[in-house]
């Protein structure tokens, strides 16, 4: 194995000393990017998620392009809910649809237990091509969806956020086992799946909870906390760090620094320092620069990008990242100048 | 003026002793009330909304069909940017939509000062016909957006959650001086505003921040939370209660606490003994009860009300209320039930 020439950000992620706070951003290879929508233009999304050497190629753009301190391996959170058996289609400005949506114990019963390395055996090829086409210059990060937000969008069959939540808060309230037995079921697949990539060469795992927020705090620990701790405890791992990004959940957040992830992402709305002193200094903490900052001048990313170092302080243990995925209609130059911001601005904190 | 009958709303928002928890329900008047869509199988939404006949007969509807102890008047947050100068349409199963958004500071300018009393007199007309055919049974709630929530429609143009976010942002961060400009002035009307609906009779009067949890903490306190103070500090009233409800706004409660509001609404995302706990006895809590509870069964339903009424505790001071606006597939009966259920399990907290 290639040793790591850059490994700031495996070293925040175990709260250890740096020479400055790294930096990745959710989404980072992605459609702001010209040379991504190049790829794109060639084939459909999913066609780019099947292709290792597409996969991989749009993975390294960001470290190439805007010089992020990691990549994250470019796929989409729904291959595990194909790979389980559902019919799956990206449709073009209206999002994900997953057909067949899971309505009763008879829908669940119907999907397979997945092998990932066949199942999904090209997101393990693009992780391990990836890796050698980093050849050590930064980690590489794998990632799926919470058992939770996975549920979602299979009860609810689709992923506009003007409908989410309907569907699913039926099915758990109506048929609260069902739901149990299907998340069970999920959480089993993402644990062997995240085993799988990190096997494959991943350096750090991140477990998205993107509708953990549409749920009140004691559901939040019935529904989906309780599963996110089961597939820590699960994951094959050495030394790889996990990462739990829980959308919207400001609440929990104690339980969510004890659920063995190593680090906790943490959307726009939460201050870095408070929840620091809140939960002490048991997890690193990542985030969580407003997305939208990115639309601002220069003086303004550069200004607000400073007040999120402020509110960590001095200390190990942050991962700086937006609060959530950047938008596809930031401009490159304004990633790249943020990323350039944190690397000079962070030398002071440390 | 008619003595009201019940108004154990409104010694609530005070904080002061009633025998059991009033409760009324955001979106009360609305789709899931079969009655409700017969009067709006007649006429577009804001026809209805300008009918002072058709808008009191369905503010009083809930009153009369699940029993709710207050009325809040029929009506949108929108009539505002309308009667500015905006053409305001509402789409069907789209949501509304404004056109020719506001970009620049010209734009801001071509926008009227409103009168109340002559541009939007149809919901003042409301408002008083509405409290007379009440004859004093419960309070009448009169409502307005908050001007954050007002500014981030007219600059967007539309409402889809989807899409909300991103012009909003950009004009505030790269012309942070018009937002203001437009911000005071749209704070001017809502005051106006309100004044003149409590001048027509309404007992109480909500602003609703339904987009605050937009924003990191520290804008929300420049671009809306020092708005809703400067509203709240120009509302002629004598004692008539002030709701602020601040969707997703989890941060700045104690802030919120000092607005001069008498009562904050909490979604359901927040626990109501917790936030008490934090901001103390300042003022009455609104909430906050997860509106898809109500896809549930009764059990669950009385299950989950009788939490929210636990998390408040023994005490004055809470309204019951979902966390936000209810559903328009909701059961009626559910509806009513849950309004049974607060009344009768709520005497012993009291």
């Amino acid at each position: 194995m290639t040793k790591l020439k850059n490994d700031l950000f495996l070293r925040a992620c175990k709260r250890k000393k740096v020479e400055r706070t790294p930096i990745w951003i959710m989404r980072q290879a992605g459609r702001y990017l010209p040379e991504y929508r190049a790829v794109r233009k060639k084939v459909d999304f999913l066609t780019m998620c099947k292709t290792p050497e597409l996969a991989a190629e749009v993975t390294i753009q960001p470290v190439d392009i805007i010089g992020v301190d990691a990549a994250i391996i470019f796929s989409d959170i729904l291959v595990i809910p194909e790979a389980m058996g559902m019919k799956l289609e990206m449709i073009e400005s209206k999002g994900p649809k997953l057909y067949n949506p899971i309505r009763s114990i008879s829908d669940i019963n119907r999907l397979r237990k997945i092998d990932p390395s066949k199942d999904l055996k090209y997101v393990l090829d693009a992780v391990s091509l990836a890796k050698k086409e980093l050849s050590g210059r930064v980690p590489l990060i794998g990632f799926a969806g919470s058992p939770w937000t996975l549920m979602t969008y299979m009860v609810e069959g689709g992923g506009s956020s003007r409908q989410v939540g309907t569907e699913i808060k039926k099915f758990i309230y109506n048929d609260p086992k069902s739901a149990h037995v299907l998340l069970d079921k999920i959480a089993d697949a993402v644990a062997e799946y995240l085993s799988a990539k990190i096997e494959a060469g991943a350096d750090a795992v991140q477990i998205f909870d993107t509708w953990g927020g549409l749920l009140s705090p004691a559901d939040f620990e019935e529904f989906s906390l309780r599963y996110i701790e089961k597939i820590i405890s699960q994951i094959k791992r050495k030394d790889e760090p996990v990462i739990v990004f829980a959308k919207g959940v400001h609440y929990k957040l104690n339980k969510l620094a004890n659920c063995g992830a190593d680090v906790i992402g943490l959307d726009w709305t939460m201050e870095l320092g408070k929840v620091r002193s809140k939960i002490g200094n048991k997890v690193s903490l990542q985030g969580n620069l407003d997305p939208t900052v990115l639309y601002g001048n220069e003086e303004k990313i550069r200004n607000e990008a400073v007040k999120v170092l402020k509110s960590f302080g001095k200390n190990n243990g942050h991962i700086f990242n937006l609060g959530h995925g950047i938008l596809p209609d930031v401009k490159p130059e304004n990633a790249k100048f943020l990323v350039d911001v944190v690397k000079e601005e962070s030398k002071k904190f440390h």
